[in-house]
């Protein structure tokens, strides 16, 4: 499939523009272009500029509230329970992360449950919030059902990601951020878009017998839980999916399992929903509530170069630490640009014609 | 192999009559002896009384001491670092446990970090002391490395276990309890003892090369992190072992990756060591620090429900609830016993002679 290449610079300005135009405030435009351009820098392609024309339809069918105020339901010294307000969850996640890194700094850690919220981009972003503070950030999400768990037909969790950011010293921060899936769904629209074939474990089908076609989630399958199967520990991808889904919305308030809002604004919301939007969950552990900052990044340090040196697998170039592929992907797209793909340019295009916005040119 | 049945009464007063012939305080015995028979209960053998030999000969090396001292090094209104004095892990994990469980009820959560530790058994019972509190539990601990990251040769991290633990109202409580490999290592041992084929996934051998004989780990060979290869996401459970690392070990100063300490007491310590004793992580998340307790107990029932209701996979009885296998075997265990092993019969007859102690009798 045909690729353009958009300049950081254009697509920030054109992202920035679109919520403005959707009743934003300049601040909140400015952080949901940022938040949303932060996956595709780190090659995230399927939660970036991708899903812009997505966020738009939400506000559309009024799923979205574009001048949300977010605020505080309950709270202790070291945790908050933040309702969105039917808020872009760009929006919502970052304020709420800001919560948990405020409270860290008074109480040495703080955590931030929400509810009411949408999609909230990568977990990354939230998470890496927490680095410059010397903080340890966490961050999850529930997102609509397409996982079953082991044993089951039904698909009742989302792909729920977790992310832990750590940082270091003189190293490039600890940044694991992945869907508690075998595979997150944006690799399986790369297969279905190419009419690929999937390695056993990643899917099932509506009977939820193996699968090997990318397609059969679209016919009722289902999305597996890291590990796959049994015998190879899916109870485990399993049960951490759980607990993002019970962190992020049976404590929050939000919809949990079966009952979480779908993405795509022309999909039916579930009837009989028990909360309110999806929920999530931020962290924020302060190093020095533990041990000094300096201390601690330098066995940091350490940790990351004994681990970067490990011998590597014949035909392998080395053992990568969490978060090298994603910032060599941002190193690579600041000044290379971002390649999109036809269906996302046409998206963008949409949207240049619905507000009477210029189309960012890119180049071929 | 041949097994002899023996009540929980009689391996809990035996294994206490241990721990006060090294020098534990009546307490401290009475303690090490329920945490490490819960392993047993909950039908985790591999971490229950088959290690009791494992910890007394690390007391004759003096490795673990049976008088330390736990004490706070560091801490702020939610976090605490402590010092496990190379104390038995089976009475430190507790002590720092119910540390991060009294701030949690002041400050809403409590975070504790713990170096200078041992293996302290299974991280279910640590996690599981915040239900009664009404709070979420979580616990990890590093151990000795027997997993390769993805694309490693050499072995540099334990398997690293996570916990979750999260009260229900009417429903059992959820528990996550789980090694952050494809398998466990006491699923390997049987494999070895019976010489059987290990699946696919789970082991590699000294080269790095995928490995079906359970007798690769000891030559050389190395655990396989949870997802097993690249393409089946082993770099998660990879980033999951790597979390919990950090967390037990960098944060507290402890000892983190190839130098955690052996818990063979003949098998050398490693050189080098950039920290002191094994690592441990424990939360402790207060309910109603978010919503009120009844309130989320009733959703944690509702999510319990839907989810063991779920259609399951036609020849499979029902989907599970984390927590679900450990909480039958122990309703099972507790009345009808305990099934040893004779090696570990034979264990026991060696800690019996040592310290004049009468074997219990056990029945056939």
């Amino acid at each position: 499939m045909s690729t353009r290449l958009f300049s950081y610079d254009e697509l920030y300005a054109f992202s920035e523009t679109i919520f403005r135009s959707i009743g934003c405030t300049a601040d909140d435009a400015r952080l949901a272009a940022r938040v949303l351009l932060s996956a595709d820098l780190r090659g995230v392609d399927s939660h970036g500029i991708a899903r812009l024309s997505g966020y738009v339809r939400l506000w559309d069918a009024q799923r979205v509230k574009a001048d949300a105020q977010v605020r505080v339901l309950h709270e202790t010294p070291s945790t908050a329970t933040v309702d969105g307000d039917s808020g872009l969850g760009l929006v919502v996640a970052p304020k709420a992360m800001q919560i948990a890194i405020d409270k860290a700094k008074q109480v040495g850690s703080g955590w931030v449950s929400v509810q009411n919220s949408n999609h909230f981009g990568i977990a990354g972003y939230h998470a890496i919030m927490a680095l410059e503070h010397d903080m340890i950030g966490i961050a999850l999400t529930n997102a609509s059902p397409l996982v079953a768990p082991t044993f089951s037909v039904e698909r009742l969790l989302g792909t729920n990601p977790i992310c832990v950011a750590v940082p270091a010293g003189s190293e490039p921060p600890f940044v694991a951020d992945m869907a508690t899936t075998t595979a997150a769904n944006g690799k399986l629209e790369i297969l279905q878009r190419k009419n690929g074939v999937a390695p056993h474990g990643w899917i099932q089908d509506k009977e939820g017998a193996p699968a090997t076609d990318p397609h059969e989630l679209k016919a009722g399958g289902a999305l597996l839980p890291l590990g796959g199967d049994r015998e190879h520990g899916s109870h485990k991808g399993y049960a951490l999916g759980a607990v993002v889904d019970i962190l992020s919305a049976v404590l929050s308030g939000a919809n949990y399992g079966p009952w979480v809002p779908p993405f795509p604004a022309y999909v039916p919301m579930p009837t009989g929903m028990p909360g309110k939007g999806i929920g999530h969950f931020f962290g924020a552990l302060r190093v020095d509530a533990f041990r000094p900052a300096a201390e601690f990044k330098e066995h940091m340090d350490n940790w990351i170069r004994r681990f970067r040196s490990a011998t590597p697998i014949s035909g392998q170039e080395r053992v990568l630490i969490p978060g090298d592929p994603e910032r060599e992907s941002e190193t690579q797209r600041r000044t290379g640009g971002m390649p999109l793909l036809e269906p996302v340019v046409a998206d963008l295009r949409f949207l240049s014609e619905k507000f009477s916005i210029p189309m960012p040119p890119g180049r071929a």
